[in-house]
């Protein structure tokens, strides 16, 4: 981390393919109330879920580069597929960034909550490139040698978010008990919701699995990753840092900034944003993908990763 | 079009965000057998269904501008959105290259299968893109004044299509059954496929409007229509013109060419296709989007539409 020119006045950037961030984006927001936040997404690329890791490291190398100028004092990959896939390459690439992603934190949760037991059953519901990454299974079993690993590719819960549609919608709850039945008849004890648009069906998941299954939202999880890693260093931007101003979105709550960044079409962005968050944001910034490409040049990568900031 | 140098052993070009054109060159194998084809799935940044117009423009601008040393006699959009949205601007973009797309002859077959009726009913089911750009209500008001057109976005057709899911599984029963149910209330005579995915749920598609209505799938109307062009140039590649070769994938039978180009996961289209083609694939060519943007300068785009072919 390039602490010398760090302060906790330096902002923190959140990541991510499109919309899904935004659930990590507002755990961070509650978490640390006086942070600014500038938030990308990838919206002319989207989805990441079922593209390789290659490409997907190369569009996060891209936006990286794009936010660096501004100096952020953490940067959040706050999408599961681009953690599972990207985030060594990236950390490797970044040497002076700090950054972090939603796949440990979620992990350390689920093991959390198994408790005691034995050989807890763990499940996990992911995109395909999430599960097929099996960053899940590496750092569960890190943690814990013995828990019994549930995976499953639930590639139809995010358009089904996109387009809007609520968790009393009878395709919406059709998809859901499709995707967790396998998982019932095997006796879980947690599941992971392992993609940040999940946290958005929380409730009727919640449902479907019944009580006695911990459900673990790796937003949530990972804004409290975020919080303790900046505490640790001495970043953590306090109410006395700043004035206590009206803004930032959540209206009559003093709080910092949240600036967003999309690669494509932001009144829609704008439109739905709303929903993941909680509150109305301002209108996003236009980066096109020529820009981000724009930004490297390929003969010598490195080139890029230290610009004068 | 660049006639002087092109003959009916030029290839064709037939590109889309992903594999739902596919079914547009399986058309286009059946009624040009002796064709070469090239195919380009834009899979890296798939869909672009959700996606605004000057992203997809530019997208299939920087496609064309890559295959046109190829020299084709003939470039087919075969995407409903792209076609709807971008159509006008690249044959403005590309004034000696011969492109068509697929909603004109889908259009165009709605109208006939209307037969006399005086103000039939045509409905329309795409994705939120084509929906949005009023082509197909253009097209068929042009042709016909008082059709009464219903349009629908059904986005999650694509989805379950790319999931691998069958017209068996009960979640697209459901699916289909809850977008075409309003339409079914209104005495619905003919129902466009506006979205070159959808030709695969075709049999579900027809049990649930029932045989009254005409179904019309802009795939098979594309390539008639991309045919019957190809015969007014005397482009058209007879059996005549070249040796009956084994190849093209569909075993035993003589025919042209066909190669696909493909921007992410050459292995997971080589493994999908079939099921779009009805037959195997060779392996597909890697593209990157960062060789794609190399090739336009930005500060002189025009500069691109030539090349020394």
């Amino acid at each position: 981390m390039r602490t010398a020119e760090l302060s906790p006045a330096s902002p923190i950037v959140v990541l991510d393919s499109g919309l899904g961030g935004l659930t990590v984006a507002r755990a961070l927001r509650a978490a640390l109330p006086y942070d600014d936040l500038l938030y990308f997404g990838d919206t002319a690329r989207l989805p990441y879920g079922s593209k390789s890791a290659a490409t997907i490291t190369g569009f996060v190398h891209q936006i990286i580069t794009y936010l660096l100028p501004r100096n952020p004092k953490h940067v959040v990959i706050a999408c599961n597929t681009a953690t599972a896939v990207a985030l060594p390459a990236i950390r490797a690439a970044f040497p002076h960034v700090s950054v972090s992603g939603v796949i440990e934190p979620g992990a350390r949760a689920a093991v959390v909550a198994a408790g005691a037991k034995k050989t807890p059953v763990i499940g996990i519901i992911a995109t395909e490139a999430t599960i097929r990454s099996k960053a899940y299974e590496r750092s569960i079993h890190r943690r814990r040698h013995h828990a019994r690993l549930l995976l499953r590719p639930t590639p139809l819960l995010v358009p089904l978010i996109e387009e809007g549609r609520r968790d009393d919608d009878p395709l919406v709850v059709l998809a859901v008990e499709q995707y967790l039945r396998p998982f019932l008849q095997r006796g879980l004890d947690v599941l992971v919701l392992g993609c940040t648009h999940y946290p958005l069906l929380k409730e009727l998941i919640e449902r479907t699995v019944g009580i006695s299954v911990r459900v673990i939202d790796s937003a949530e999880r990972c804004a409290e990753d975020v919080a303790r890693r900046l505490q640790t260093a001495g970043l953590l931007r306090g109410q006395g840092d700043r004035p206590a101003v009206i803004g930032g979105g959540a209206k009559g709550v003093p709080s910092g900034s949240l600036r967003c960044y999309v690669t494509d079409d932001p009144p829609r962005f704008e439109r739905l944003a709303t929903r993941f968050l909680g509150f109305e944001i301002d209108s996003p910034t236009w980066v096109s993908t020529d820009q981000l490409h724009a930004l490297l040049d390929d003969a010598n990568p490195q080139q890029v990763l230290r610009p004068a900031v």
